[in-house]
């Protein structure tokens, strides 16, 4: 059996390399990608560098393309592979009021075909997962029927799921607030896991870490998931207060650490495990493709050092109630500098030992900002 | 059918009559009884002057007598009956790290056979339901195996739930955290869904209004259960911050307003309704019985307010996308002074216009602070 | 003296009346003003239909114009005036990393200028206050010197402080995160406080009730601010989870009762109070103008019920450590339905008993979607 | 100037030592302290094998004795000194309303008086400080008025104030809830910022890393109070939810990190620093001792790794805008291993390289288990 490093394998999202922001202001920068095209070069790059990130996931519409099979190819020349399909159904007016919890029958029509041409896609594409976010819910009492828009909900993931291949699997994420701001249609990992435990076996819940109340344990909810059979995928990054979508790790390293225990201990990095890991971040003020490498090192850094918990003396002091003993043993995995390692461990397989170095001296910013002029930077926009 | 108001029926629980605080100080104060007998005869007062309280639950070991038949009949001699039956498994030296998750096999099997003493107890009281809150959960991150624990859990419940009569119900509380403080093991609804409806139709999940992290949409949680027909109870209290267990509707009546607009949506104020309303409060600074009377007060307000909503005109305006006309309808029954309303009903029933007033005037507190000299004021210690 | 009710004057922000909406997308309404003349229109309208909102706030560059008198005198034509101006320093690239606080004495000169170039405008409209707002912060540890953005910002400050006229004062507005995501420079009322008071007499606080951590007791704050004599003004708006932005009132209205109960207490409503009262808000989902209308109701509705508080039972009871005689006599004011009396005192004042109604039948709507066409509508982008 | 690392002393609180719990239960463990002396006896073995610890805390009333000044040297020959002195205003039936803010001015002269007890112990010990926590507040909205209770509090602290020496100060530690669960009367740093500074020079603010909503910056305040010239002293401890008082560092370490940044960066730590730094912890479920000592390592761990922050290579990254490299050499610091370097530096010293090790190997626990048998184990009750 592979080790939980050897099995690590990071998805990127293809729209974290173009501009993202707040609803102040989404500040631009030079090289942005103006195509899919060129955030699979991106994409790319940070998998040449770091060995952790062989797919791009693509969100339908911004990286439209007439030729998924093409593009599926165009990666392959790049040395990455094209993976989760997310849909959106939060920028068309029609969806102002919910998508697949519209109470107006045609806009949900409008919605659930949406993620049956996202179904072709992934068709097309050979991606495993369609992966589902609602942006569904409303912001005042009484403007919805909570119990209602369920069961629409319920209705519409019913009448997609259908069209789920057999080696395909529909992934619900769960939010607790925004855009909605009073009751956001999928809220909680609770409401996840009752709609796709309704659809069947190739529906699960993706678990996006920055999509909870203050105060949430989350390493309880990986190992919840993982032990009930639901935990499709992972939407990495970090967060101080709300949805912040920063570097996964940068808030809270430890909290990163303690998801990867439970990861590995639910057996997510297992050689049969089908649990998918991505990020989905937003490098509103910091460099796009740096900001990818750094997510992906931390990731692999954290893996690492819940790796080296020696879980046979973890579980003989759970057992005789020895709280500091367990803490200690838990911790000093923890404070142990794995940066070492990976580095050496990267240079035997032919990597470089310093990615985030590698990437500054290797002149492919420098390159992109020359070569990017003109056309349209790519964002949420499209 | 009748009302919702008609069906309006809320459980009081034996020690809200007795002493409690917080980790800083608990302050005793006159009248507070020594005996279950005590606490039911407060609670018959609360019930014989609003109506609305024909029941009162039990907390074992608090409330343990050699005779429950005894017991129930007394209740009945005072015009209430015995309803849930809470078992404890937090004040037992053997619980420090765990009860019915513990590691210790014996341990564990203490806690069942606890709850199965409790089960004996519903027998002999016709109690319906089993109440389990358990605050086993731990402190410090390694100290645990979160993943064993729901293991353990899962099996000691299934031990328990093998034993709930064919008339009872096993309702499984959750708690976002304390006295646990890094890893509760039912820490929110969905970990409690999941639990129960692997056990069986006879089990259902208990929600306390002031167990949930800042923020949470609770009646999205009370639709959902419902709609999925596993909302077994509610524990009712309300909160400012933690779980403040103060007096239902006194920190956020809007809040309260929209939970029973969702109960009564559900139907769980139908004729047919097995959903059980309880309070959950500790009147630590305020005086017990009046406490409980304004509590079952402030249910029943916000009841007929909710059932004053424009049901019709709502679904209209939603269906509309009238997101202000909608709101509106929705205040507007919140707005509206039911009161007046209130009073006539009761003095039509035979009861009190104004309970609090009837209380105030009737003696009884001055009569149980004479009474009830010497012996032991009841707390949450025995 | 003049009762509350009597003193109760709402500002309306020019932006209120332009399309917003969240990151995820931006929805445009028919009948958007294009420019601020019609964003004062609109406001006039609604100040004409309740008489509770006589000025309107400027945004710059939103609302730039190339003669500011000019623009007094039309919002003078149609009943209205002028009141506070609002910077912006959050939409320019070279804010990226601040702006008042920035390491490069450049942009702070740049940020500078612009609030003196807004004084101008003040000197020029008439208005009272300077609100500043900062987006300022650092969204990663170590991005920039927590304390060292504080002293820049100090200097900063005091350069801009030193340009407002004896009749001007400088408010300085707090808010909790975003768009900073780590650590925002004006995070608390504690950290505006001290800048304030450092600054000098003219120099006060603006609380935004939409700025705060979860379970923040706002009403506190609102106390202690009057109590220093350094409330300067409100930002009104509600939320659920974060700066929401929604309706005053609209989420939590026995907060605003207990608001608007401390800023008569506190003397805000008195005669000579010199406390500003203004909505901060964004109709992303309902319509702009009704939006409006309904939130300066909610707060005339909710500085009613506060006026109804027996002030001298209540003393009484607090001092008798009544807690629930106290609460009783808080409540029972909070649960009067004051909207009768406030249509009759409308009618009795030659406005529309219900000015929600009265909106919806004058046509303006109709009248200005069928008028603003082409343009390009206002939106926080300019 | 000596380093940070050598200027580090951590005072310990004498109540660590007792048995503490929650509201729902307290574990007594053997080998309690039974008196103050042998709490003292605990807290100096702390500081026998770490070096870090020269003073304890003690509590008034729990740590009474007829002699103080025999206490002290009772103290200093077992290696410690007394340190600050804290008051209790929570405990008394007297205080169930208010001590310092009690509308009774009987109370509020009883709770005065308290605190000049309390300074004539400090004079008899030779301690400092005088902290002042709180318990003050109310439960229900409308139990007390917000604003006459801050009037009392100000009045009282300056009755209080008048009595500390010239060479002593008065602390006010905020906290944001808990045991008042509506409205606490210091409940921010700023709130307590406020007071001390009407009071004067010698009065400052205590900071508590528990006592702060969700989301809060901590560091932030940190370095705001030490540039406003007001940190008074630190509770170290640490959280996941509320004030859970557990062990610090133990739930975000990366938190605690960028609170010694702040430290080290304002100077706290420097040769002339008046900034006392103290624990508050409760150890519920762990051993008490081993579980100081775990603490006061923790917080000298991460003082080491925040001393080796690259401050000239990060202050030219923060002026470059360099988001990515500012946090890569703050984040370098954090991930570097410490403990073989502390380890290194405890034995040149003369102190056990693994306190934790000599401390288990030492038989101190064993020996005080057998000792301390019979009498009253110490809890919070006295």
């Amino acid at each position: 059996m592979n080790s939980p490093l050897d099995n690590l394998a990071i998805e990127l999202p293809s729209w974290a390399f173009g501009n993202s922001g707040t609803r102040f202001k989404v500040f631009g920068t030079p090289g942005t990608p103006r195509t899919i095209e060129e955030k699979l070069a991106d994409a790319a790059t940070v998998h040449r560098l770091t060995g952790l990130a062989p797919t791009v996931a693509l969100h339908i519409p911004w990286d439209t393309v007439p030729d998924y099979a093409a593009l599926a190819r165009y990666a392959g020349d790049l040395g990455v592979r094209l993976g989760t399909v997310n849909s959106n159904t939060f920028q068309d007016d029609d969806y102002k009021f919910g998508s697949l919890t519209h109470t107006d029958k045609a806009v949900r029509q409008k919605a659930i075909d949406h993620h049956l041409a996202c179904i072709e896609v992934m068709n097309q594409t050979g991606s495993q997962d369609l992966k589902i976010w609602l942006a569904d819910g409303t912001n005042y009492p009484g403007q919805g029927d909570i119990r209602g828009r369920q069961d629409r909900l319920a209705e519409s993931l019913a009448a997609i799921y259908q069209h789920i291949g057999a080696q395909q699997r529909l992934v619900l994420e769960y939010k607790f607030f925004e855009p909605a701001m009073y009751a956001t249609d999928v809220p909680d990992w609770g409401t996840s896991y009752a709609h796709v435990s309704a659809l069947g076996e190739r529906a699960k819940v993706c678990l996006d870490t920055g999509h909870h109340a203050p105060g949430t344990n989350i390493e309880f909810i990986v190992a919840q998931l993982l032990r009930l059979g639901k935990l499709g995928s992972f939407d990495f990054n970090s967060r101080f207060y709300a949805d912040d979508d920063l570097i996964v790790g940068a808030a809270d390293p430890f909290q990163l650490f303690r998801i990867m225990f439970e990861v590995i201990r639910g057996g997510a990095l297992d050689d049969d495990s089908t649990v998918a890991l991505m990020l989905d971040q937003c490098h509103n003020v910091e460099e796009k493709i740096p900001g990818q490498i750094r997510s992906v090192l931390n990731v692999q850094e954290m893996t690492a050092r819940a790796s080296l918990v020696d879980t046979d003396a973890l579980a003989a002091a759970q057992e005789a109630g020895d709280v500091l003993g367990a803490n200690a043993i838990f911790m000093d995995a923890f404070y142990t500098d794995v940066r070492p390692m990976l580095a050496e461990r990267r240079a035997a397989q032919g990597l470089p030992a310093d990615p985030m170095a590698a990437f500054r001296d290797s002149g492919y910013q420098d390159t992109i900002n020359a070569e990017r002029i003109g056309g349209t930077q790519s964002s949420w926009g499209a």
